[in-house]
């Protein structure tokens, strides 16, 4: 019976009385759960933010904290780039793939530099200083850098190629937890209640269907917290649920780390589901290879176990690590050459291990097992066209390629051999870009809202994914959501008990 | 409001009395739903059949008629072939991907000797013969064919190749027709009422969440039919709903031809998603690159805009338009060769289009605007293996492997060139191999199953689709799903207005 299921919409019981009640009930405090809160609380709501775990701050406090905008934002520009809304447009679309969200991506861009003001008014800093490597992330406290595909084929054609990653000011991955600690305080300083060890189970439907509040489990008992306007899910994606990942996203199983919070079980898209809701895009993920920095392993070429190449080597790491867990189990292995041994010094995450070396490329293609001819002829060609400055087969940018000269290395890049695949997933609750959750006949479920991981938002495509577009899309879309939750109408509740 | 939904589930009303009523109401009458409503009878249920077209036979009746059976049927016996279930699951297991459900396969292959002898039982017959060349179809009215990769690289060194597409003993693609025909009759016999223009819309729902019956559109009015023990949702998948495909297989919109009926609009799974349930494999579809018959075009190679092969070329034709369609909107060509030029008296089905000639590799590879010593190193590499009897890279199986002499000539195979693209989709309600329709959470909705292309049933992958794959699910799981709808406790409802 489905009654028994933890995600199943309770009814309302004629009389209950609510434990608890407020304007807005947001679900989850990671940046889009803050973000909603904080939103719904400008708008003059009275906000209540139940948080699983014992303290705010869900996936983003664990992230680098790269926050994608644009349009000529005061770091762009003091950096000495400019950038237009039409570019970042173009490229969001392309990024997005065949699925992409028009209206969305529109919202996104002409909100850009609004959001980065909203962002400064929540306490960040950002630093205007660029880092120009490649690179997962600024090492530093620096704040721009290139964190996607801008600049390589299939893009930098269409769209102006211009950096749109920012970090708030903090040293390294700190980004992500000094974001969360600027939002949960201005959220703490705005009235907003965040109520942690609250599990939220279920919403609470009424006789017509209309999301009137969420069932939460706190100490062994379950906790009804009514929301006279609206109930906001932000609870994250479902990259920790095994059986979701193997039914929606079977190719995500193949991974080496789980990136995410431990509460990233899907626990949000179930209760929007539960409640009439539909999923999107369930089958899409974020895969990382992070083959760098060191960034002159972007000079290396991949190759599959035929020897040859598949992909612009200069692309960015998620969309290596797409094209490579989506081939899977085809071996693929990274070869470099004498000028790369030393940045074996300090290898990438996770740690390449050389698997053949020759002085030649035919005794590397040997050592390989390959068949003759093959990978020494990729090398071949590959060193033909880099004498001529160019890469004419993949289009790999002119900065990275140079010919590859023995002795040489290949490091195998295959999930299981040592190379490092973070995963996590990029379906959810369907949404519309101001956070009204649809149905599959895109009907909106009355009083409910998500945004972040918890629905399907800016970044669809792993092959397009560029580093701070979860974070941009959950500060941004959250706010829009809870900014539409605070704006809905009174719904006829009982008071709190 | 959700409300307004067409697929949104109706509430019972006090006292409702509906217009219909029978134990068990089937949507769809197209191979699942014909054999649900024929095993509901057996099994002493009263049936009533929703065909929302003015006749059964749904896409079933528009298809080649092919169905996927083994373990040594009196067919493959009399052929000469020796089967096993142990090699018929291998196969289906892998041929599934990474999306397989064990347990369905098991109960498949299983029950297959004895699905066969209950399609015996409906009217079929199996001519004992075999066609042994490749095509996608038997061109006459020959019974046995292989309709996958059976013979194949990944799959032949796991599972005895054997075929096991069989089709009842009619004239080239009539076979589908004839098997609803069957099917039909079948179920009138058994005291099966068929009511067709009559537009399933949604399911009606009791206090406690059951389904117990079905609204339906006739003639401008709506019908409520009640169903005492069980509603099977047997409506196809959702290839002609642009918004579902958009939203769910985005990679489905570069085709050349829907394939399905016009009712295939994802109706049905609408339904199930209103009254609780959940959907999987909603991005997977099949497609057909049919660039066999000629069987002789299977000695031609398949490469990409930089002269690349990327598979074996014997593979079954799904799998090549499955791989093709994936990498759009990277062009692809066959290249074949002087040996070939007379098979262009009957070119394949959509028509080729000769894109390039030469009469030596170089002259080919030029004319395609291809880099020098990069078609032209793929050809001499692939004739060096063939001289030697093989294809190390990518295993094409030696039967059709030989050197390729010029003159050439490229026929490209890219969506837009002329080639045909024909999809469907693979994704649908989750459910159980018995039939019921399970929630996001595993919990069977009570009064609610499916099968056919309404559910996610046995075929789960493009690249390892099989023909004969969809009808087989259709008419085994049909039969399992209605089996378990007349199974079920009556439900206590109104009787008949």
């Amino acid at each position: 019976m489905s009654q028994s299921s933890a995600a199943h919409p309770r009814r309302l019981q004629p009389g209950e009385r609510p434990d608890l009640v407020a304007d807005v009930v947001v679900v989850g405090c990671g940046a889009a759960g803050a973000s909603a809160a904080i939103a719904a609380a400008e708008a003059g709501a009275s906000v209540i933010v139940l948080e699983a775990a014992s303290a705010g701050g869900g996936t983003t406090a664990m992230a680098g904290g790269l926050i994608y905008m644009g349009c000529g934002t005061p770091v762009q520009t003091a950096c000495g780039f400019s950038d237009t809304p039409e570019d970042m447009y173009e490229y969001l679309i392309r990024a997005s793939g065949p699925n992409a969200d028009p209206e969305r991506v529109r919202l996104y861009v002409d909100g850009s530099l609004r959001h980065y003001d909203w962002l400064l008014a929540q306490g960040m800093v950002f630093k205007h200083e660029y880092y120009p490597k490649k690179n997962t992330n600024t090492p530093g406290d620096q704040c721009l850098i290139y964190t996607g595909n801008e600049a390589c084929t299939g893009f930098a054609e269409y769209a102006a190629p211009v950096p749109r990653g920012h970090k708030g000011q903090a040293m390294g991955e700190g980004g992500g937890s000094m974001l969360m600690e600027k939002l949960i305080a201005s959220a703490t300083a705005r009235g907003v209640r965040i109520l942690c060890d609250m599990r939220a189970r279920s919403a609470i439907l009424d006789d017509e269907g209309q999301v009137v509040g969420v069932v939460a489990r706190s100490e062994g008992r379950d906790i009804t917290v009514a929301a006279r306007r609206g109930v906001v899910l932000c609870a994250g994606g479902f990259i920790m649920n095994t059986d979701m990942v193997s039914r929606h996203a079977p190719w995500l199983q193949h991974h080496t780390t789980l990136n995410g919070n431990p509460n990233d079980d899907g626990s949000g898209i179930r209760i929007g589901l539960g409640a009439g809701g539909a999923s999107m895009n369930m089958n899409e993920g974020f895969v990382c290879l992070p083959f760098y920095p060191p960034a002159s392993f972007v000079e290396a070429i991949m190759v599959d176990s035929r020897g040859q190449r598949f992909i612009n080597e200069d692309c960015y790491h998620g969309r290596m690590g797409e094209a490579i867990l989506k081939r899977y189990p085809e071996r693929h292995f990274m070869i470099v050459d004498a000028g790369h041994m030393g940045d074996f010094n300090r290898p990438p995450l996770g740690g390449f291990n050389v698997t053949a070396t020759g002085d030649t490329v035919e005794e590397l293609e040997a050592e390989l097992g390959m068949a003759p001819d093959t990978l020494a002829h990729t090398i071949r060609v590959y060193n033909r066209h880099a004498r001529e400055g160019g890469d004419p087969l993949f289009r790999k940018h002119a900065d990275y390629v140079r010919p590859l000269e023995g002795p040489y290395a290949a490091c195998e890049v295959t999930p299981g051999s040592g190379a490092f695949f973070p995963v996590f997933t990029l379906g959810g609750l369907r949404a519309r870009a101001t956070g009204e959750v649809l149905d599959e006949e895109g009907n909106a479920i009355a009083g409910l809202f998500s945004a972040g991981r918890n629905s399907c938002g800016l970044p669809r495509s792993g092959a397009g994914y560029s580093s701070g577009m979860s974070i941009g899309d959950a500060t941004f879309f959250g706010r829009l959501a809870g900014q539409s939750a605070a704006q809905s109408p009174v719904r006829t509740m009982p008071a709190s008990a």
